[in-house]
C-alpha cells in the first residue's frame, strides 16, 4: 500500500511546475523533504533545484555524489548551472564543474568568475544576434532554423561584424515590418544595456524605471556577451525584499525554517552580543546616578519612558532616510534639508509628548520640577534621536555598509544611553 | 539670460525619458519642482505624471484646472488614466473623467470600479486576441494591419467565439511556426491567468514563480477583459518593498520628503501615541516596585538590560515569522514546529546571555542572589519574547491586519513590561 501511495505521489509530482515542487519541498520537514525529493523524476531535479532557496538546495544535494549532481544539472543552461554551483560548498562545486562536458565547463567557469551581485554573475548566455544589413525575411528564416527561441526573447540583438552592440530589433517589429526591409530600418538604436560588472541593484532600478523585459549585457569592448531578463530581476527584487526584515535584526536570509536549534541559536549571537554590550553601557549610565535614584526613586520608574520614545521616534526618521537612500533621492542638499526638517519635527513632537508626560508626572508624583525635567529630557532625547536617525543610515551607506542592518542598533544604543543621561543628569543638577 | 537658460533646460528635459523627468521632479523642492514642471512639454506631462509617486503627483496637479488635467491625460491608455485619476482627490477625479471622450470615460469608469489592490484595478485593456482556427499567416496579416503592438506583447490571446480564453500563442511561436499551420497547433493551452478580483499580491507571487511576462485577465465567465504585464508587477513589488520599512514604524509611503513640518509631524502621532501609552504602562510596572528599588538601587540600573534584550530577541523571531508568512510557508503544523523551536532557542540564548549578565552583576555588585535573579528574569523574558514574537504576527495576519505594522509595537510593549515585572518581582520575592 505504501508503495502504491508513493507511485501515486510520484505521478502527481510529475504534473507539477518545478517552482511548485520547490515550494512544497521548502515547506516540508527534513525527513519528509528527503522522501519527496527521492520521488522527483531525475530529469526534473535540476529545474526544481534552481527554484529552491540556497539553504534547502544545500540540504537536498548534501547526500548526493558530485557525479550525480553533475548529471542532474547537465541539462540546464550554463548560467543556471553556475547559479547552482555557486550555492554549493566550494569543493563540491569544483567537482561538479569538472564532470560537465567541455563547452559547458568553459561557460560555467566564466560565469563563476564574475563577482557576486554583478550583472555578469546573473546574466544568461543564450541570445540571438543578427547584422543590421540583413532583411527581416532573412532574420525570420534564421529563427525558423533555430526551432525554439530562448525564454523571454522579446528582442533580437543587432551587432556589427566584431559583435559590438548596434541596437535592438523587437520581435513585434520583426512580425509587423515588411519582410523586404533591412533590420537597420526597424531596429531601435537607443538601447538600455549593462556591463558585466554593473551591480544587479542598479540593473533592477533600470528595469523598473524603463519597463524592460530583457536587455543586452556587453563587455568592456561593447561586445554582446549575454542577456539579462526580467525574471532574474524579479527574483533579485524578491530576495532583497524578503531579506530586509531579517537584515534589520542581524539575520541573513539563509535561514532554513528547520535548521537544527543550536545552529539557529548561533546565528543570532552577533546581534544579541552587540545588544548585550549596548544595554550594558546604558545600564552603566544609570549606575553612575544611583545615589540620586536612591533619593528620588520616581526617576527609576520614569527614565525608561524617555529612552523608549526616543528610540521609536529615531526609528521613524531612520526608516524615511533608508527609503530615500534606496530610491537614490538624497543628494547632499536634500540631506541637509531633511536633517533640518527631522530636527524641527523632533522638537515639535518632543515638546508635545513631553508636556503630556509632564502632566502625567504631576498627577502621579505632585512634583513640578520633576515634570519640567522629564519634558526637557524628552525634547533633548528626541533631537538626539532624529540626528542619529538621519546620520547613522547615511554614514553606513557612505562607507559601503548596509544601512538596514546597522541603523537600529546604533540608534537604540544612543537613545537609551543618552535618554538616561539627559534625564538623570538634569535631575542631579536641579532636583537633589 | 534667465530665459535662455530655461529654453536650454526645456530642450534638455525633452530628451529625457519620462521616468527620469519624474525622478528629477521628486528630488526637487516644491518651488524648483513647479518651475521644472512648467518646462515639461504639455504632450509629455501625462507620461511623466504616470511615473511620479502619488504625493508628488498630487502636488503637481494641485494648481491645474480639471480641464487641463483632462487634456494632459487624454493621450494615455485608459488603464493609466484610471491609475492617475484614482490618486487624485475624488472630486477632482470625477471632473477629470467627465471631460474625457465617451469611449475613454466608459473604460476609465469600469477600471475605477475594481477594488484597490485587485488585478482588475491594475490590468491594462489593450490586448490582441485571435481564434484558434486562424492560420499563423492570417494572424501575421492581422498584426501588420495594426502597425504597432501594445507594449510587452509577448503573447497573443486565443479565444473562442464568445471571447472565452482558450490558450496563448507566443510571438516566438508565431515567428517560428509554418505560416500554413493553424493557431491551435502552435498555442499553449496550459495558461496562467487571473480573475479581475484576484489580489495583486497573489498575482505578484505567480509572476515570480512562473517567470511570466504577461498574462490574460478574465471575468467570471472566463472572457478575456484585460492583460497584466510584468512592468505592473515590478512596480507593485517595488512599492511593497519600499513601504515595508516605513510600515514597521507606523508610517505610510505617502510621505513627501518636502511636505510641511506640521503635516509630517502629525503623521507620526498615532505611533508615538501608542508608544507613549505602552512606555507609560511599563513605567507603572516599575512604579509598583518603587519600595524595593529604594532598598536595592542596583535594580534600577539592571532592569533596562532585561527589557532591551527581550525586545531584540523577540524581534528576531518576529522577522522570521513575517518572512515565513510572506512566503506562504507557515501552515499550522509548521507554525507549531516553529514556535517550539523558537522557545528552545530562547531558552538556550537566554541562559547564555543570562549567565554572562550574572557574572557581570557579581563583578559589579558582589551579590550572588541578584545575579541569580537577573539570569532567571532574562530567561523568562526571552521565552515570553519568542512566544509573542511568533504569535503576534500570526494573529495579526489571521485577522487580516498587516503583521509588519503591528508586531514590533505589541512585542516591545510586552517585553518591556514583562521584563521589568519578572526582574523586580523576583527581586521582591527573594532579595528584600
Amino acid at each position: 500500500v505504501e508503495r502504491q501511495h508513493q507511485a501515486a505521489l510520484e505521478a502527481r509530482l510529475a504534473s507539477f511546475h518545478p517552482a511548485d515542487i520547490a515550494f512544497v519541498l521548502e515547506s516540508l520537514e527534513p525527513d519528509a523533504r528527503d522522501l519527496a525529493w527521492s520521488l522527483v523524476r531525475a530529469d526534473r531535479r535540476g529545474a526544481v533545484l534552481l527554484e529552491t532557496s540556497d539553504n534547502v538546495r544545500r540540504a537536498l544535494v548534501a547526500n548526493m555524489a558530485p557525479e550525480d549532481i553533475a548529471a542532474v544539472v547537465a541539462p540546464l543552461d550554463s548560467d543556471d548551472i553556475a547559479d547552482l554551483v555557486s550555492s554549493l560548498p566550494e569543493e563540491v562545486g569544483q567537482q561538479v564543474v569538472a564532470r560537465l562536458d567541455n563547452a559547458d565547463q568553459a561557460e560555467v567557469r566564466s560565469m563563476l568568475s564574475f563577482p557576486e551581485g554583478s550583472v555578469g554573475a546573473l546574466m544568461d548566455m543564450e541570445f540571438i544576434s543578427v547584422r543590421e544589413d540583413a532583411s527581416l525575411e532573412a532574420v525570420q528564416r534564421l529563427l525558423r532554423r533555430l526551432k525554439t527561441l530562448p525564454p523571454h526573447t522579446s528582442e533580437i540583438f543587432v551587432v556589427d561584424r566584431s559583435n559590438r552592440l548596434q541596437g535592438l530589433l523587437s520581435l513585434s517589429r520583426l512580425v509587423l515590418g515588411d519582410p523586404e526591409t533591412p533590420v537597420s530600418a526597424e531596429m531601435t538604436r537607443d538601447v538600455v544595456f549593462f556591463f558585466t560588472d554593473d551591480r544587479m541593484r542598479d540593473a533592477v532600478d533600470a528595469f523598473e524605471r524603463y519597463d524592460l523585459v530583457s536587455a543586452p549585457v556587453v563587455n568592456l569592448h561593447d561586445q554582446v556577451v549575454g542577456r539579462l531578463t526580467v525574471d532574474d530581476v524579479v527574483d533579485e527584487m524578491r530576495e532583497r525584499a524578503n531579506s530586509e526584515g531579517l537584515r534589520q535584526v542581524g539575520l541573513s536570509d539563509e535561514q532554513d525554517l528547520f535548521a537544527p536549534v543550536l545552529k539557529s541559536a548561533r546565528a543570532r549571537w552577533p546581534w544579541l552580543g552587540i545588544n548585550l554590550v549596548t544595554a550594558f553601557m546604558a545600564s552603566r549610565v544609570i549606575g553612575a546616578f544611583e545615589p540620586i535614584i536612591e533619593v528620588l526613586v520616581a526617576l527609576a520608574a520614569l527614565m525608561p519612558i524617555v529612552a523608549s520614545i526616543g528610540g521609536n521616534s529615531g526609528n521613524q526618521s531612520a526608516a524615511l532616510v533608508i527609503r530615500g537612500l534606496a530610491l537614490n533621492q538624497l543628494g547632499s542638499h536634500q540631506l541637509w534639508r531633511m536633517l533640518e526638517k527631522e530636527l524641527r519635527i523632533a522638537a515639535f513632537n518632543g515638546l508635545l509628548c513631553g508636556l503630556i508626560l509632564g502632566i502625567a508626572t504631576i498627577v502621579l508624583y505632585h512634583d513640578l520640577a520633576l515634570a519640567a525635567v522629564i519634558t526637557v529630557a524628552l525634547v533633548l532625547n528626541l533631537l538626539t534621536a532624529s540626528l542619529i536617525g538621519v546620520c547613522a543610515p547615511v554614514l553606513l551607506h557612505r562607507f559601503g555598509r548596509d544601512p538596514v542592518m546597522g541603523s537600529s542598533i546604533i540608534l537604540t544604543a544612543t537613545t537609551d544611553s543618552m535618554g538616561f543621561f539627559y534625564f538623570l543628569g538634569l535631575a542631579a543638577l536641579f532636583l537633589v
